[in-house]
């Protein structure tokens, strides 16, 4: 309850910030978040090449409003950042309600949201509006003013490292763009930031966990330019984190272009036993997050996406009906507990080295195999002895397994068990030297 | 029709040519057809090892009769080149009835036709006679005269080269070894005809065609002794031409010895997807035609066999009864019509290279993709909308999985469209230059 | 018959003496076995650090006894060497009953039985007696001795080869350490040596065949501190002989841990086929025999383990039902049947290499292939010529897929045939000098 508490009032105070892909709306929602974990706030330079992009210029917007011909004030960005076409040039302009129309964005089919539409790389004005106050425009002069300018400056990212005991790394992004909007916005860097502190308490991590924030596309594909090679040397495993709240009762996971990561592979794994509820889609480049990028022909990370109520799944999206109530912050929390519980499973699911491999080891010295060979062993209960078989069956298949072709999520397959179960073994097995954790680049 | 025409005054003047393995048969008929395409002609001597086996002599045959007891003209290879056991050692012999039945040849099973039967590398004599004609010979004294000459000179081949873009090359072959037969032996190199005209004018070739014609079997054996290295490096696939004539509604296509080259799987997917109708046969060693030496061990070279009506599958086969009204020159243009739609398909469905690979490119700078990010669009209808979108997500989809690892057919696969759809996409990417085709050898 | 009245005479002989895993039991009973077979006797000294286990001391057992308070004998080793807990401590002591019970091994659901037990690496000493009798002992005081000592020493393996056509391996092994048991002991090293004489007596050999005798677990371990390198680089395939008599009607064939061995195929398609029957049991580390040795994950060797009635099969598991009646010599010789069948076929069944390749080999001037290209060749009979035509196909897909890439059974399979049936047709081509035998590693 504390930890809701905690991401409303965050939420509070996130939500009415108006942000873009470069300016000062996601540079303070960045600085907001650095006093939660601790994030380090990077810049590249507008009219930077980033690959084949450049980066724009921030966009910095002050006032906007939309007067009608009685002076009626039919928007205002003073009220609602997402009334202003995203990255709209300045204007100030008389016009008739015909010529007025070419500017206005709405949904006919949602009479009473707003959208929430951009134009990042060719200028434009404009204004979304509801349908039905588009419907309701009397004819006339209308003043149209956008006080907003463009100025050389900064796009901004922002990661926090975890160690852990290896240097591969596992990588959760998100991103911070969107102005006024919940479940495809601020769900993400919120259920982030609780896997943050859920990852900190651990008592052990066997990888390093690398948290990502920044603009959507421009800010995976502006990061990459940076951090790509680093990741591709370094990188195990990563999701995109989006869209994480709404009503629907399971998470949702793209999988990673390849298809067949170990990430891809756990998911699926603890989802067919019941350990996560998770509704799984075939990657597509065609639509999605930013994994579209991680995921690109000259990357091709093993980068999956998890959400839970996703485009196309709900009438909210890109428009205000996607607002704190839609999304739900109980929803957060449920989702930031299964990633968290999925994570503890990826832990395990690497590739181990048998380090004893030429015959089985003398388990009987190390009190892991019993020294007497009886069918008639009185000195423990019948349970007790089905127990210890059971523990010693699963140690000879993870030592006969753990040949560096085998992953511990094909030997958990193997032995029909979960990898929960099989944590306290391989720590066993680690403990007495006798098995080494070789995480897979 | 007028490509009708010419291939049946073709046909008219190739099939009453005595044609064997060498001699002056098989080198007339290549010439006639040099005059059609610039075949050129080379030779290789008698007595020259080929692999395993050595160049036999030239056969000239200028006359062979039998005559019976009575006077009766049984067999006259001027009516008949069919008539005389093809490469038969000459002879000038009376005998018997009883002595002349084991140098006899014919069908009981079909008592009208005339057998077509060689004695390529064992010297015997022999007359090639329909049953009923056997049954009908009286007791008494034969004469036996066959007027041949085996003599040193050279087994011919011819080739012609198509130039494309690239030197990667799809190898066309056929056979002309067989005296007077129709589907299996005219129609192979007159397909090969229409085919090097229709792919001559088309605008662009991807690939270099070459188009072989010799004897079967020694006569692949021989080209494979010269060019086999050179076709090792740069064959990107091939199909023996043969049997393309005859009633069947359908192609009939036998996979290379690998079964899974990339044209086994353009044949397998256009016909799945109904855009050719082509039987497949699985390769196999023990029967065929040319493949079997393209595929042997040593060379395993992509190679497949394209036909119609094959063996097994009409009583003509090997005997008189393989004749123009069989084979048809219709079916012949069917034949090219299908197999000029497979090599368009396949010249789009290999290895292609995003040459913008890291992260997306910027497709809404290159008019591409939409530089305004809105569900309420309105400046085009809805159905030019969607075509807009299935432009993008093939664009899209084409940019991500041309990473080295997929061909453009396992995208197509995966789009569900076909190889023709495609061809404008990839076009318009190879213009903007985020697309080079990196055809595999 | 013959061969039944030796190994009976033979089995007579072993089963009094009382083996451990080191110490004269097993010296005396590898010496015995020496008389029939050219076995070479190796020793590792007593401390010898062999892998992550140490030799053991020899165990020298002289006498042992329990007597009850009334001076009735419950338990002497002269009459039974399972009554002493295997590896027991030398004792001389009084105890009362209670104190005595915690040295006592029996099983309850066989109450007549007296259990085989061991404790090799840890120090005790007990007595296993039937359940029953234990259930009748007086309360009092009973003495129990047990004359028996720890020695530096050796421990014993022994191993013969007989040398086939290449230096590739097939290892045979079993193990002779348990006392006085048939099933779970003689039944491997009998049937061992019946293989070693039929396989003497083969006129071809492709492989060699080596055979090894240790004691179970630490004896495969030593064996393998010693040749496991080589065994790396030579064996082609093997098994554990092990439980190879009972009352089971099939052989009971545990696969390697590859479970894709070339061995592991040949079981499988000569059991498909019904010329051995076999039941297929996965590869599994925590039950077994020596398998898990070979196979452990440093090791890895292509080695199975052939049975025919097993643990969990048969209540004389480990237990003094476990006599000659219940084994059975004809059990032993028709599993020495079977096994040597299957060896027949993996004779067969390895990679060969077509010396020919370049196109196909002129077979009819080796007297392979027709000379005469004919529907209706009179010479021979409509039987002789399918038969002659079956010849020809095996040939020709024999030559066409002993590319490197297709081992013989995989042709077998393509043909539907036996490696029986192929054996012949391989050995002509062996003669023609168009095929070598490249056995893999």
């Amino acid at each position: 309850m504390e930890e809701a508490g905690e991401l409303s009032a965050l939420f509070d105070r996130l939500f009415p910030i108006c942000r873009s892909i470069c300016g000062p709306g996601i540079r303070e929602s960045l600085q907001l978040l650095a006093k939660e974990m601790p994030l380090r706030i990077s810049g590249i330079l507008t009219g930077t090449r980033v690959f084949d992009w450049k980066v724009p210029p921030e966009w910095h917007i002050r006032a906007a409003t939309l007067c009608g011909p009685d002076g009626t004030l039919y928007a205002d960005f003073a009220r609602s950042n997402l009334c202003v076409l995203n990255f709209s040039e300045p204007v100030d302009i008389e016009l008739d309600r015909e010529e007025l129309l070419s500017h206005l964005h709405y949904i006919p089919e949602l009479p009473g949201a707003t959208p929430y539409v951009t134009s990042y790389y060719r200028r434009r004005w404009g204004f979304c509006l509801p349908h039905e106050l588009v419907c309701s425009l009397p004819p006339g002069r209308y003043r149209a003013r956008i006080d907003s300018e463009f100025r050389d400056g900064e796009l901004n990212y922002a990661e926090a490292v975890l160690p852990g005991d290896s240097d591969r790394e596992f990588l959760l992004t998100s991103y911070l763009c969107h102005p006024s909007l919940a479940n495809n916005e601020l769900s993400g860097p919120l259920v982030m930031l609780s896997l943050y502190r859920r990852l900190s308490a651990w008592k052990r991590r066997r990888f390093t966990y690398r948290f990502v924030l920044g603009p959507e596309t421009i800010g995976s594909i502006a990061y990459l330019s940076v951090m790509g090679e680093h990741l591709r040397r370094h990188m195990v495993g990563g999701m995109v984190l989006t869209c994480l709240g709404g009503p629907a009762s399971e998470l949702s996971y793209k999988t990673s272009k390849r298809q067949n990561t170990l990430l891809d592979q756990v998911v699926e794994y603890m989802n067919e036993r019941g350990e996560i509820a998770v509704r799984i889609r075939a990657f597509t480049p065609t639509t999605g997050s930013d994994e579209r990028q991680y995921c690109s022909a000259g990357f091709n990370l093993p980068m999956g996406q998890m959400a839970r109520t996703v485009y196309g799944e709900y009438a909210g999206y890109h428009n205000s009906l996607d607002d704190k109530e839609f999304m739900g912050i109980a929803a957060l929390i449920q989702s930031a507990d299964q990633i968290e519980r999925l994570l503890a499973g990826f832990e395990e699911a690497g590739t181990f080295t048998n380090l004893c491999p030429f015959g089985e080891p003398q388990l009987g010295r190390r009190d892991l195999y019993p020294t007497l060979n009886s069918h008639a062993n009185r000195e423990k209960s019948c349970d007790s002895l089905a127990d210890q078989r059971e523990m010693l069956n699963q140690m000879l298949t993870i030592l006969s397994y753990s040949d560096g072709e085998h992953t511990m999520l094909s030997i958990a397959r193997r032995l029909g068990c979960s990898l929960r179960d099989l944590a306290p073994r391989i720590a066993r097995l680690e403990q007495q030297q006798l098995l080494l954790h070789r995480p897979d680049a």
